[in-house]
């Protein structure tokens, strides 16, 4: 029941304490569980950014809806997915693959092919639609991470990606801002969801069992 | 490090011995982690459909691209997102939220306003694209619960959703499948990718720190 525990111990922090920041083994921590989330034909689409650095914060905050919760955590983690599939990409990813398994480079090759031809027929917004749902597998495993450790964390979709993704010159890397975690101990009599009740849809009501 | 020894025991299986049934309190648990993932806004818009009949099974396997992994697996959970958001399903998650916490009801009704100022104006496939990812959150959380419990699991997008859809009459109840994961026991023999090894982008190309 650990996971589950550590889902219960959660909540999406509201306020962060800037005096206390998240040790770098842990930081690493959370970021391997993303590394290690499956994902659509294990091609991995996206990259796990790290902010720490104070100045570089401010300068994000620009974008943020919630500006003091940037500001005051210890990391901003930004879940950036590929711009679109292209087929060095694929290849890449295939070679390392096999390469890792001390397999032939191309044992993979009619699943790499049908992949391409998908993928590189698709419109790049339809392309870019699959990559960020991927993004999202990793951040909930980030989420459970943090959790494990008590580390504060908060999800964080309200922000304006162009400001981001502009500040981060990401369009160099072929990336695309998709969502953010702020990492770090919350400021707790600030964090006024702390005292609140956890709620969840009610089991009988999200589960729907076919007979 | 317990998520992370989970995620790294963990692999999407290729095949299941069908005489191996998860027990209800362990499907319980997996769908538990579902369950307490966070949702954008807190709104949750999706439910977990539970198959485990194997009629039904093999009437969906029609839509499957595993079709022998769907047959043979214990249960079938389907990820299936509200069709969109609505004025209705935005109050009551939000009625039952402030019910709960002995609020009273409205209390945060300049921030549901303004989701459904946002919400309500999208073109519905925008929408639900917006629903689909919050599903990815809970897909990865559930995979890392079953990795708990040692069960064996995989993740799928490959399947044909209109399939699905029709043969369980999702529009009758405003959803629509988005992604599926069956759980069971491996038929390790068969399972060809179980002796391979895990492989992952390296941490030092997956992770990239702005300083």
């Amino acid at each position: 029941m650990a996971l589950i525990e550590d889902l219960n111990w959660r909540h999406a922090v509201k306020a962060y304490d800037p005096s206390k920041k998240v040790s770098k083994e842990n930081i690493d921590k959370i970021i391997e569980a993303a590394r290690l989330a499956p994902t659509s034909s294990g091609l991995q689409p996206f990259n796990v950014l790290v902010v720490e650095n104070q100045e570089l914060k401010e300068k994000l905050v620009k974008g943020a809806l919630n500006p003091e919760c940037m500001r005051d955590c210890s990391h901003v983690l930004i879940f950036a997915g590929w711009d679109r599939y292209t087929e060095e990409r694929i290849d890449k990813v295939y070679n390392y693959t096999t390469d890792e398994r001390e397999l032939e480079r191309g044992r993979f090759g009619s699943y790499t092919d049908m992949l391409k031809k998908i993928y590189l027929a698709q419109p790049a917004a339809e392309n870019f639609a699959h990559i960020a749902r991927q993004t999202y597998i990793a951040l909930g495993l980030a989420l459970g991470q943090a959790a494990e450790l008590r580390i504060d964390s908060t999800p964080v979709e309200g922000f304006d990606n162009s400001v981001v993704d502009k500040i981060l010159e990401l369009d160099k890397l072929g990336l695309k801002s998709v969502s953010l975690m702020y990492v770090g101990y919350a400021d707790t009599p600030k964090d006024w969801i702390a005292p609140m009740k956890k709620v969840r849809t009610p089991k009988e009501e999200f589960v729907i069992e076919f007979k």
